[in-house]
């Protein structure tokens, strides 16, 4: 079994780092794979549909660690969520929704366990790693109380919006590839992009849009920049037009 | 036991993977744990008082790789520092006082070891990795010296200045939290800040003083970036007013 | 044994941590140190230079899965090229050519394989870190044909260009340090710059050349960035001129 980890905490340092070992204190054994640090910042409803599409490819059987926790401290829950096998922890924001939404068996539960000496601050250390660790350990069910989700009957399937910057500036929407979009055109910030099938197949700078290795709508540029060259930021809407039109 | 590594060399590349090379070369079992990548730029005193409140959390038996050295390759001393358990390795440059300060029983050596092919620029890869592998393994006592440190009786318990930025923009300082700072304004950069108890107790983008979750005093802003929004750098003074003042 | 990854794919998220996903999948046991993720964008020839360095002080066999690939989805070949021991894994693109001008012995193959749902965007997740999974589980030979590698006779062994910036600033050249150099200035977007041992015996934010710890002509300022004060960027040309000229 495989423990991921996504957060909004960045890699440098030092959140992450001791995440690690918050889990190395529970069962050293545990192996750990960085998914993603980061996701966009203290923005758990476009976190919740990059976390869905990514965790949708992982294993089976794996525990999440997923924290993009801006209420932290405030009186949003701690949860663990079983979806389809694999088991998420994180807070009672958003963030676990949509992966709940697109899987067929899923199961709630809160955390009943807090440590002594568990900051305000940083749930992600004193909280959610152990948990996460635990849950790994088969140890974690003493310390597990059923939960009822709220909100989810509002929570869209797909996020018509631009969820996630990449490295190299590609953007990433909310909406899940399906083969009605094909030949379709795609509305941005007032640009209107083609599909493309590979990068290699536009000329360099052109930007395009096609399905991302992760399944979902993704605006892109030919070796360069997509981000800057159309302005883009998270949030920006994404809409179709029939050529047609 | 777990090797925790502290350095501003950057986490992309390729220092750090090179670290991790020369400890897989004498020992391929160590676990490592990246604790924090971006210190702050050449500056060990800023580093030192970070590194301490981290260490401060880390288990008792720990080895910390530490490298911050702007020095690397003239006349600085290599040093092992043993401080109430754990073992530090890094270059005699202030890194490690503050650790040494804070700690009840510590020991001080001078790696009495060099490779052939030492570089002059990559202590960290050449020296202090090997060593740091070698004192994890039980195989380090033929290369130290006994050492004797030099310039801690000047050095300050606490330092009243911003000494890091994490991810989000909040801004470390060297202070650690004690109660009797409960209640009083803190000053910096012509800004008065009130404390706060969480980040979500005040209204989005207000910025605040908190004990963050390493025990030092942190300004921060409530899902908004602190260090752009009051204009800080590294080394700005933090300073503190009664609110009857 | 040991497998490094030398990638363009940024080390935040979400590629790399998918790459480990995918070598998980063939072989849990396989150690892995990430050497590299912020190679430069797009440009496998700059790419190669710095990889052939970087390779070149590696355990002697050690696979590297080494991924620059703006032309994913095309027509280039996917290789494994066999180089004095070490395999590298990774596009027909040019960046394995310098490693290859570099060693004694050389095999190059071609990977004989995809999986069904290969993506046309990430071949990194979806065949090369299979196939470097294999070849470190000695599982790769029925995937794998002998290849006859093109252009190599048109490749310089050093590239007198900038190659690579580090999180410092420190701008990396592609040409390998030789007594020659000694005593040479190194002239660079109409600066001239002199030889210099080390950072430390220079005034602060003076500009340097040196041989770095890769063996490269590197140029650098004490405790500034070289990058940001002399405005270099990778494809900068380096010249050399005798003090006398």
């Amino acid at each position: 079994m495989t423990l991921f980890m996504f957060t909004d905490f960045g890699v440098e340092g030092p959140y992450v780092g001791q995440l690690e070992a918050a889990i190395d204190q529970v069962n050293r054994e545990i192996k750990i794979i960085h998914l993603l640090h980061n996701a966009p910042f203290a923005n758990p409803e476009a976190s919740s549909y990059l976390l869905a599409a990514l965790a949708g490819q992982l294993p089976g059987d794996c525990i999440v660690l997923a924290v993009v926790d801006p209420g932290v401290g405030g009186e949003r829950a701690a949860l663990v969520l079983e979806a389809d096998g694999r088991f998420f922890v994180g807070p009672d924001n958003g963030l676990l929704n949509t992966i709940a939404l697109h899987s067929k068996v899923t199961q709630w539960f809160e955390i009943d366990w807090a440590p002594d000496n568990c900051s305000k601050s940083f749930h992600g250390r004193d909280l959610f790693a152990p948990m996460a660790a635990w849950l790994y350990s088969g140890l974690a069910d003493d310390k597990l109380k059923p939960y009822q989700a709220r909100g989810l009957s509002s929570w869209p399937l797909d996020l018509d919006q631009i969820i996630y910057f990449d490295h190299y500036g590609n953007a990433m929407s909310g909406i899940r590839y399906c083969k009605r979009f094909d030949g379709q055109a795609l509305k941005i910030n007032g640009h209107v992009l083609t599909q493309a099938d590979t990068f290699s197949s536009v000329s360099k700078g052109e930007c395009f849009w096609y399905e991302n290795s992760a399944g979902l709508i993704e605006i892109a540029a030919n070796q360069e920049n997509a981000k800057q060259l159309l302005d883009l930021a998270v949030g920006d809407a994404v809409a179709w037009s029939r050529d047609d039109s």
